[in-house]
């Protein structure tokens, strides 16, 4: 019987070259579909939500993909988690990738194009002295932060807008690079300040041009009134820069 | 001028294979080593407070060593810093040993011999759905823990004791196996337990062997009131499992 089959995955993007299958490179996408292969005997082909950079983490990534092997889909899970390795570190016994769920779906689900929205979350390590342990983790910012700043600024940005000064070039072929933020929320426990961001679609690297930018609002570098402006330009050279990728968590994805 | 130099030292063990130099292994010793013996052009040899094992983590290591090189010693952090590589992992800019500070000290000052005492902390993840991005940072128990025959547990290990029960073989040789634990402390923060021991000083594996036996005093395989007897029995295999290394922080060396 043929299946459409939906994961959900939590990966730590440290050890891995992104999600996308790459000859030679470790990727989640690559563990993934080599785990299921093996499994289906015959090659098995995934397609995700968000094709994550190297180095960007997942609580909630989404995948999709055909499937006529007589196991239960629930079982799907259990298996995989076994059968995945802990990456290139020394001591690591337990995985980094993780699925968290399998279910079988409508004939015309796709994990990709189904999609309605995400929500990404961004962590900024903000404190004079650093740490080592979040250096995987977060976007080390030294010096002081105008939190003020960069919530008004973030006001600005949800709403529909184009989004064409926060696209890296490499993505995607898009038809329009207008989307809608219907949401951004932050959140300051101690010296992690995490930002939240939920919109219908995000352009390439939109979300850390985004932080990029609202970094250097924080740190009096733009004016805060200035991210209007910045949209309008629509142009990327306008916008900050692209914060790092280990600061970036793919949390949830809106069906 | 002959210099006796003090360095106080963080680092993240997940990419070590501990802290004793070994040959054609990567240790957080070797790794100093080389740096300082680069930078002097002959052979510097370290003393480290703790040999922590492979997988465990350091906020406040110490090491001493000889140094007739003419830099001023307050610039060696920099310096040093700037020489670590990042490690295995794919994405890593920044290093995973961090060189906090460097005094000089007193001919008669040795890192190891002249420690009066160390906090360890041993942090456990505790919930029903585990977490990847904790699984070289923590221990993690599944499963509800009792935190109030922990804490009394716990209570009955402060003091002088023979902790010959809670010592692994394989330890360096030492006169006794009586040690003075001053204090523990437990703090819980959402799914996190944090365990803060400090004593005059521990055998090998102890605080691991500790936090083992209060994680089955917390599970129930072992009633509170037997720790007393775990105690005098005088014999490992009275007390619980070594817990794993991944949870364990040296964070501070008390002189």
């Amino acid at each position: 019987m043929n299946k459409n089959v939906l994961l959900k995955i939590e990966y730590d993007g440290t050890n891995f070259y992104g999600w996308q299958k790459q000859i030679d490179k470790r990727t989640v996408q690559g563990e993934i579909e080599k785990a299921l292969s093996y499994i289906a005997k015959k090659d098995i082909n995934i397609s995700g939500t968000s094709r994550t950079d190297r180095g960007v983490h997942a609580y909630g990534q989404c995948a999709s993909f055909n499937w006529d092997v007589n196991i239960p889909t629930e079982k799907l899970p259990y298996i995989l988690n076994n059968s995945f390795s802990g990456g290139k570190n020394n001591n690591e016994k337990q995985g980094d990738i993780r699925i968290l769920s399998a279910k079988d779906m409508d004939e015309s689900f796709n994990a990709r194009f189904s999609a309605k929205g995400k929500t990404y979350r961004y962590d900024i390590l903000n404190n004079e002295k650093g740490n080592i342990f979040h250096r995987n983790y977060a976007y080390y910012v030294k010096g002081s932060l105008d939190m003020d700043n960069i919530l008004k600024a973030s006001k600005y940005l949800i709403g529909t807008h184009d989004f064409k000064s926060f696209e890296a070039s490499g993505g995607s072929p898009r038809e329009t690079t207008v989307r809608t933020i219907s949401d951004i929320r932050i959140v300051k426990d101690n010296d992690i300040i995490s930002i939240y961001i939920t919109g219908d679609g995000f352009l390439y690297n939109m979300v850390r041009i985004i932080i990029g930018t609202l970094v250097e609002i924080g740190l009096g570098k733009i004016n805060a009134d200035n991210i209007l402006t910045i949209v309008e330009t629509k142009n990327r050279i306008a916008a900050g820069p692209t914060a790092p990728p280990q600061g970036l968590y793919l949390l949830k994805v809106i069906y």
